[in-house]
């Protein structure tokens, strides 16, 4: 029976990936010669995070069956993500973008060359539900609802699968204000929200898209009040997260008010992409080893700090190294 | 009064031009992490291989007006090509290739990844008409009557006008087995080739789309007749090209027979992609200088066979040099 | 008639462009394997600056007629500056530097290689008229009159030409210790300034060349007591910039006072070289634009802080992201 | 029960991987200033192309748990292979060799530092049996049991452990002289050979350790009497091998007298390292697939040649290149 | 006689120097396609940077006589430090590190591969006696000491020979906790201790082998105490050093009190690895040319803070570029 | 005194050295972004290659007093050469070529940038003659005396005082066409060749300076004649070499006729510029070990081949190397 061959998973994600190039050393499109090829999408960012933390994770998705689709499949592999739920698709392509990577004042500036991509056209029944039976966890994003309808409805119907089916489903809004305005994103979402039992988002995106309080102690409330869920996290910025968690565990009682929970402090910053990512990464891991909320947030700041040092979208970082960060060390090195 | 303004001309072309992006060093896309990052199109290399051989060349095109659009303008302004006809389109794409580079038995690999480019919405009316009025030649290719219907009716009709208007029209096959198929090529094509004045093709693309004799001396007298043109050249292999012509200029008699015109051999290939181009270059600019046919021919070999020594798919040479070449010089480096 | 025919620009300029060597990576001479190979030179890069900023810009300078200046010309013509002024000298070299780029407290260190060079041996007779008269606007600097006595002839009859022929002529000290002394670039400049509507000075040079006062709000006076023209601007540092006018536009009436202005804070030092042109390029376009003083000020600031996030000596920048930067906007990266 | 868990694998491999260094562009350790990181290793190799071609393999070895064994283990995860049976063991180091890539007649150079790496630890015991029960087949070289007595005897009982449990037991004697003279190869190989099926030998090593004739249609049959196998493939320089089968498969009897297979001729040697290893898997994937003896060498001799054009030890190719290129294919690319 | 011939040398150094390996742009091991190769060991890093400061330096070593080997006696011929006490030995192996740069809160992480080396068999009857004879100091550290038995012994016959030879000695404890122990230290280093001049060591350091106070201007004279010199510096962090000394200089008194010095600012850190040890031999430096123990650490500061701005191990800096920085330049650029 | 104190050299070798530019990868000047940058001079690199052969060699020069200049002395300083006879001039300038490398049939391009180079500022006065006076063997070239009068006379100069002092004295023709005429050639050089003992020319350059016989054996013939020494070697192509002496060693007799002696053939040429500097340090080496004429041929022959396989202009290459070519070796990698 196939379901019992799936193997146990802790966490499964669902996304996009695309093919990032970058122009090395701060260069502009306008003036370089080489390209970074780099490969990276949100959902398998947080798979890989999971991955190299030491838990069991995998990931679905839709990728041309070309050398750029089996290059996603290989690097994802190399982290130890499980990819047999990743469909190869003939003749169909990667979803691209360009970073131009700035130093403040001079923004990052990206194109995104991603429509008509292999995965926005893929469908509930492209899923592999064995993957999904045997794991844990679900996490999703709202970059797989913005693409079009025909995503939107796998999305939905996935988190109505997983929470059915017993999973953690956890979902970060992740918005994007090329794909869709907030009032889309709005009704896209809001049913979504509903099979959810932990939220992500932005603070400024939860005020512009759901209209919450620009307080972001009260607004994580408004957001968890959207949500069918028990835990709710904003993230304000590089510089930290406010949270609120309703959830029973063992003795520890339900929250009655959000908390503040500081980021970590970065030099400099090597590449902010997939920072957030990290930062979901960590949570989730956090939660799922047992730690409490304010711990779990710590967690994903270390993450996606570290994550911060790193070029590309890939935190490729060991629970070691979070861990000694969180002890406070990290400034010294062995010798 | 527009037209007087336009810049007198001696080439006009018209055409797509992609982003290329290929692994340094002979590697694999499985196994890359940079990619040089370059541009080219049949039409806009012949373009700028023409400026660079001292010719006042312009080039029309569509282009995404971004940052990757504004590269491919910069690319060809840099060169001294015209580029006040091409059109930049906000939120359109680039198309995309990438390239593998293999030696023998590993052939070359392509990906293409060219749907709807800002390139394949272009139609007649885009057409900056004055620059084509003040040529004194059209270049253009079946890689963009390939593409789609639109493109298609655009190329017909710019042969028709230029054709109507006094230029001399070239037209080279440029057969791409990805877009179209041999059956489809021929119906695409016969309408065009009525008004085109001279004929580049492959000899195996000859046989295959216009089914012309496999003995290249015959086939090119074939070819010839199914175009309302005086002049057809059938390039075989790298070693050289047939030609004919019924053209008479001055005190030179039309051709009975075809002539045979073998080509320069190359030590070392270090990228033949764009060879073709260069040898359509020279073709012209050896015809725009009053050459005789096997003149021309061997002008254009000469360009094609430097073209392979040099990375990308851009004839960055010279005249001089082509000329030294054809004077039997360049094996010593002058000190 | 040959003036008929130039092109009407907005900004000419003239000046020298030299060949930039540096090792990547803030490696020194001393151990680097590979120099990044750029272009730059203070009016050329005025000229570029204009250009990508949207004006019609020229620039008239000599260059060797060998590979290296015929590059110099395709980076100008890249991004739109008219060049048919730029002569090309066979047999000629071209000048160079290498920079070294150091943090603090390490200086950038440089090794300049300018003496010979094609530009040095450019004389009035080689200047291009027709572009001059046909542009509204004349920018160089005092590098040219540093050179030797021919180039400061050639500076100075060029800007009696072009204020006699009511063009706004603006000029940079752009003072160069390794050229001259203060004495003689006071000697050499005054008669040049008589014949300028515009000039810039760093507030130091400024103090040491023509002794003005150490406060640089009535620095600005006395220097601009000197100069034969309206405006005058004394950049004080990275951080900003003070300015007096006379100039009576419409209803605007002269001013009394100097005005001070700060500049944008750069997070990150990645490329000084070219700032202070980037800068000039700024005001020029603010006040062919006609911003205020105030406003043309905090554009050329803009422009700066941009160009120093960038690699290489040219501002390959918009007036999108320099108004972007204006409006306060710049930390976020659309996605 | 573990052993029911473990996957069915058509090969399992053993051997030791390193970490290879070379300097880029044919460059020497004396001046150059990077090194490509690349890894490899007889075995893996082997293993890592029979993936690429579509079979299920995996390998067994022990490597430094730190960055470099945790990249290794990425490397062949990435391209399906699969790593449960590969040991990570602290505090121990990589074998690593550094390899200058000349032309004729400057050979490649190498220098190795392999003593005392993990694998050099590794014995039976740390050999995952399950694996080795779940597969097919197991393929073994040399080198390890050149390495020390250690991992001689478990080479010794692992081809033991195989055939008493029925795999195809395949060994390539792939002598290396810097590791044991000819006559310590001979007493150390002897008892192995007894347990092979299948066994691959340059035939210049197997006349100077085995003694057998000079002339390879002799040799090889001289050699396989040395073997307790079937099959014996000798190999003749890069242009072919010669081989024998006593194996009776289905209707085809043994053959009596050996056989010469050539091979494919390569333009431009790009890397050849690891092309052994690379015509191993073609010659094992063709046995799977069942093909002939001299089909399975050609499968060999064109994976081989593939490999020889790609950078690095690793075979990145595919089954439908090899079968491109032995129906004559491979010159043209497809566009 | 062989004494007679010795060059002259200002100092003389001994220890270990490493192939030195990192990825560029603070790339992971996990993801790099290619590694800097560099070299360095702190005692030749201190030979260097004496010779790059004008005076005459040696350094008595043993490497393996391949590429590698020769390599690094090429890189410190090339700054002219005298490398003919080294001893090229056959077949061994030079020691290996792996760093990984990272950026605060990311640790640099190393990987050590130093076992076997060639140095870690080298024995005092390996050195180059009559180059000590001829120099007026002697530098060595305390990683010499920390490999083993015999090298310690090496390090103690040297300071003894020195000392009785009239060499000033210095020393830096130069703790590695990767080699041994705290108490293992204090156990090795006490009798060589009792024969140096000169003591550098990190004020933590100094606290976990030696127990001095946690007070630096205290725990500098406690250490003092322990030494046979009378001269000890202690590092404090990037920020300074506290130091006494009760030399009698000239008129110059003994100190009773020790001193601290504070350190100089760096604006980014490019790399740290070496600063250490231009420290040291910028104080050598200082103390050679009679500057005052303040003097002398200033000098060492001076030279710390540039390395840091300079890629790679070795301090490639000049006399010049230290004095302009104690006067207070180094911040512009003269152009 | 100090002619006690200079080292005693086995060669000393005066001449340029220049900074050398060359895009990688084939890349033209017109599109490349990088330079790779080293370092070469005909007779530098004939010492160069004589201290990687084994023997004591010097070089005597003249440099500018900057990072060039310095790096220069730090290339030759790494590998050996005694650089204590080379002047520092500040405020003067390298001189600078740049090579695009081309594969047939594109040729090599320089552009030469050496005019008012340091070196061309060198006279007699500057030479160190204490290291001539401790040398066995003087090696010049044409090239120096090609620079200007002031260089012609100090190479006459040199040459009269090393024959006098009893030093073998060998000169190679190397002639340089952008720097002078034949008949210049011919006038300047004949007083030189009569102080000199071997002379090393191109047979076609002995041709179009000298007039000789075109037949090499002739020709070697008529070209002995013109000078005062006793053995000619005329190179004829990569091919090899023609040679005659007339001088008597031990039991040696005159030869009558001359001799030809083939070449090695190169597979790929990676960097032809050397190669002749390669071929003379080899025959010097030889004659030095008192080879015969033809073996001291072919040693220079297996010097030019390698240096032909390794990038960059220096002999990188070791007398074990040489010796293994002779051999017959080279063509298989010790593994």
């Amino acid at each position: 029976m196939e379901m019992n061959t799936a193997p146990t998973l802790d966490v499964i994600s669902l996304g996009e990936n695309m093919l990032r190039l970058s122009p090395p050393n701060h260069e502009r499109i306008s003036q370089t010669a080489t390209l970074e090829m780099r490969f990276g999408g949100a959902e398998s960012n947080v798979a890989l995070a999971l991955a190299r933390l030491g838990l069991r994770a995998g990931w679905l998705s839709r990728l041309p069956d070309n050398a750029l689709g089996q290059r996603v499949v290989a690097e994802l592999n190399a982290q130890g993500v499980n990819t047999t739920g990743v469909r190869l698709a003939p003749g169909e392509r990667l979803g691209t973008y360009f970073i131009e990577q700035g130093v403040a004042p001079r923004p990052n500036r990206m194109i995104y060359d991603r429509a008509n991509s292999a995965f926005s056209n893929m469908r509930f029944a492209d899923v592999a539900l064995p993957l999904v039976d045997g794991a844990r966890w679900l996490h999703i994003t709202g970059i797989t609802a913005a693409l079009n309808e025909g995503c939107r409805n796998m999305a939905l119907k996935l988190v109505e699968y997983a929470h059915a089916a017993g999973l953690t489903v956890s979902f970060d809004v992740n918005y994007r204000a090329l794909l869709w305005s907030p009032a889309q994103a709005q009704n896209g979402l809001l049913p979504i929200l509903k099979n959810v039992d932990i939220l992500f988002c932005a603070h400024r995106d939860a005020m512009s898209i759901f209209g919450v309080s620009a307080d972001p102690l009260f607004g994580v409330q408004d957001l968890l009040g959207l949500s069918g869920g028990h835990t709710c996290v904003l993230t304000t910025g590089e510089e930290g997260a406010v949270a609120i968690s309703t959830k029973t565990t063992g003795t520890t009682k339900p929250m009655v008010d959000a908390i503040a929970v500081p980021g970590f402090k970065v030099s400099q910053v090597i590449d902010r992409v997939g920072a957030g990512d990290a930062f979901d990464a960590g949570f989730i891991a956090g939660q799922l080893r047992d730690l409490s909320l304010a711990e779990s947030i710590r967690y994903g700041h270390a993450c996606s700090a570290l994550k911060i040092t790193i070029p590309g979208d890939l935190a490729l970082i060991s629970a070691d190294e979070v861990e000694l960060l969180l002890a406070g060390g990290g400034a010294a090195s062995l010798r």
